[in-house]
């Protein structure tokens, strides 16, 4: 099999002029990435479950629409990982906790129906952070999904498995979730493009809450276009962006003092708002006034444990067996807060939502990096700060893309992330850091 | 003195024109409304504080700029009432508890600060319900506000000072606060228009909280004219409302199975929407499925308990004296829930804001019951429904307006509510109804 498409180098939004043009075909490309998955994956331990009778079952009908030149969307075909915490019918759905281990999803998720609706394959369920809690994917019960740019380091989480299958190339873009970063931080670690629509615009309907306060559901793709395809057909459709970016205002905050990162990645940060204000947007020095990201951290913690706490309360209610301990402890620590605590957070997360939204209203993007830190090593401690710059973005609710800024020093993947109140507006101006 | 503006009958709108055309000027008004509550408020106790000095001070300053034809705006020289809990520079500043009572406001709140740049005159501090948890006025510490329609029934609270003191002709208008219909339910048993505006229209700043997550400024007025006028200089700017209604989609949900409510309630309610219809209005049938109003009240009650305990915390940590057995059984209540339970109660908030909003987005106004009864006896048992109506609002986080609806067989004020998305023509809808 000779194929055309390198599933190594382009994505989900190539497909369909290739399917249209008869230069490959559904069932092809489908096969193309079983065969990587079956060749990669025993390294890479991105999937949980390969629904590989299913997928080419789907690639087979998808691959007679084409033929007969009614494909269902320009997504029909196009071959996607999804997140082991968003139901697809028939296959596993267990969020990575083992608890959940042979639990079989009764029918889709929403924005699994949506996707099959149009066209596109599911070709497995993949690995995460336990209950979407952390960003390593070091899943203790299914297995610790390693970066495929360099083995021993962090995919990120907690959508690991989704950014990793993408950059292995196992997958043409993933569904993941992001409750405080859990899209875009794997998506930076792995190089890629990860997009978080604004809160709710895709549906949580079937997919295992961590906080439903906070759960948003996302995309990881080689490319802005690629996760914006795959956004729009899973509910999340926005219009059509500006074509210019000329006299957009975009804010590029001097968060140094308040998030530990080290050069390089402001150097990146810096590096492209450079480049937006060359491409015509006009620099506007506005902040979040007192925001603080570590503060604000930890209120965003406690809600996603208490939370949690009542996300699992069935099933803790019969034993803790098949929950790790680490897990548990998180979860537990927060059920032993005081409430008036916990409605501190609640409080304090609102008014955060409140100022962020008056915030974007003065400006059309705000551009930080997506991550204190590039991958790193399981066997090194992990950073308390990594979802310090993500975090924001769920807490208002609003839109934001992670698109890749070049390499570190030591040659490992740098991101920055745009975000914004009009979706069209920050998926233009993260494609124009592409 | 022969007042040519009757306090009893019109309101704040009717100044500005009574002053352009010198028919009476802001001293002699303000000296009526002084006259009033030196005459009345023995028996209504609507008043914690009269500011004799300064609204005179104030008057003369008005009556100034209306005679050289310079008046600030159509508010300058309108008496106003400003409930317990909103701070006016100088004056008492104690939501209702006696812990406070000695504490004077070091500067306005910002809307009470908008409204003198505006040019109003505030008359007083009115009485309110302890810590604005409550709705009916019935002040360990402060007294018992008497609803001016008939003595010995409760004015509603807990701004019912704000409601007594403009129903008495005691003030033109009057600002209060709404954590669950606390602005709507007093003006609705005083036979008072009832204006909340959206969340945070009206800034929060100021205000001695209950529930940052639920407090609402809005204003009591005879009119709803009088109640947009003072809410716009308070900061809650609506464009003009539509000059007809036809057109307009208009749901009168059935919920007779939802809130046990008697048949003169209903048939005022179904007696507006036929008015509306009338006018042109187009009738919807959308309801909001599963809304569950008792179930509802209790997430808003827990929220507003445990709120209400950190914002109280300083003084507590100091020791509860000052803080009746009765409130603050109830603020401990909340501080003793479980976090978990605690944070179903923000989630299962947060999805009634959401299916709330979807909702509305259907539609353009909602009419319902203010509240499921009329004004009751200060000797009756306090009915726990009493915010089953106006609650919805508050947790949407959307306008809303109570207007008079006639009188119940035995003579006492009907009302019916609005809501909607959009504040003019819920105001425009409200006026119809006049």
């Amino acid at each position: 099999m000779s194929a055309p498409f390198d599933p190594t180098r382009t994505g989900a939004a190539a497909l369909a002029a290739l399917y249209r043009q008869g230069v490959t075909d559904p069932v092809t490309v489908t096969r193309l990435y079983l065969d990587r998955i079956a060749a990669l994956d025993g390294q890479v331990r991105a999937f949980n479950q390969v629904l590989e009778v299913q997928a080419l079952h789907a690639a087979a009908a998808s691959a007679g629409r084409w033929a007969s030149g009614r494909p269902l969307s320009d997504l029909d075909g196009v071959p996607l990982a999804v997140k082991a915490n968003i139901a697809v019918a028939g296959a596993f759905w267990h969020a990575g906790i083992a608890a959940y281990r042979d639990r079989v999803a009764p029918r889709d998720a929403d924005c699994v129906a949506r996707l099959r609706d149009a066209g596109a394959i599911i070709l497995g369920i993949v690995n995460m952070h336990e209950g979407a809690l952390g960003a390593t994917t070091d899943n203790v019960w299914f297995g610790r999904t390693q970066n495929p740019l360099r083995a021993g380091l962090t995919p990120g989480g907690s959508s690991g498995g989704s950014a990793a299958c993408v950059a292995a190339g196992m997958a043409a873009a993933a569904l993941g979730s992001d409750t405080m970063g859990s899209v875009r931080i794997p998506s930076a670690y792995c190089g890629l493009a990860g997009y978080k629509p604004a809160r709710r615009a895709i549906s949580i309907d079937g997919v295992i809450p961590l906080s439903t306060t906070l759960d948003h559901v996302g995309v990881h793709g080689r490319t802005v276009a690629d996760c914006a395809l795959v956004a729009a057909h899973a509910g999340a459709l926005s219009p059509p962006g500006p074509t210019r970016l000329s006299g957009l205002r975009l804010a590029s905050p001097d968060w140094r003092s308040r998030v530990d990162a080290p050069d390089p990645i402001w150097a990146a940060r810096d590096a492209a708002a450079a480049r937006l204000l060359s491409a015509g947007m006009a620099a506007l020095d506005a902040d979040l006034t007192n925001y603080q990201p570590g503060q604000a951290r930890r209120l965003g913690l406690l809600v996603s444990e208490v939370e949690g706490l009542n996300a699992h309360a069935a099933q803790l209610a019969t034993g803790d067996d098949g929950f790790s301990p680490e897990f548990l402890s998180l979860l537990r620590w927060g059920g032993k807060q005081p409430a008036t605590k916990v409605a501190a957070a609640y409080q304090g997360l609102d008014e955060i939502r409140l100022a962020g939204l008056a915030w974007l209203d003065t400006l059309d993007a705000v551009l930080l990096p997506t991550a204190p830190q590039t991958a790193f090593a399981f066997s090194d401690p992990v950073p308390a700060n990594q979802a310090d710059f993500t975090a924001l973005a769920d807490f208002i609710g609003c839109p934001a893309v992670a698109v890749p800024a070049g390499l570190s020093p030591d040659g490992l993947p740098l991101s920055v992330q745009v975000m914004g109140r009009d979706a069209a507006i920050v998926l233009a101006v993260a494609s124009a850091l592409e």
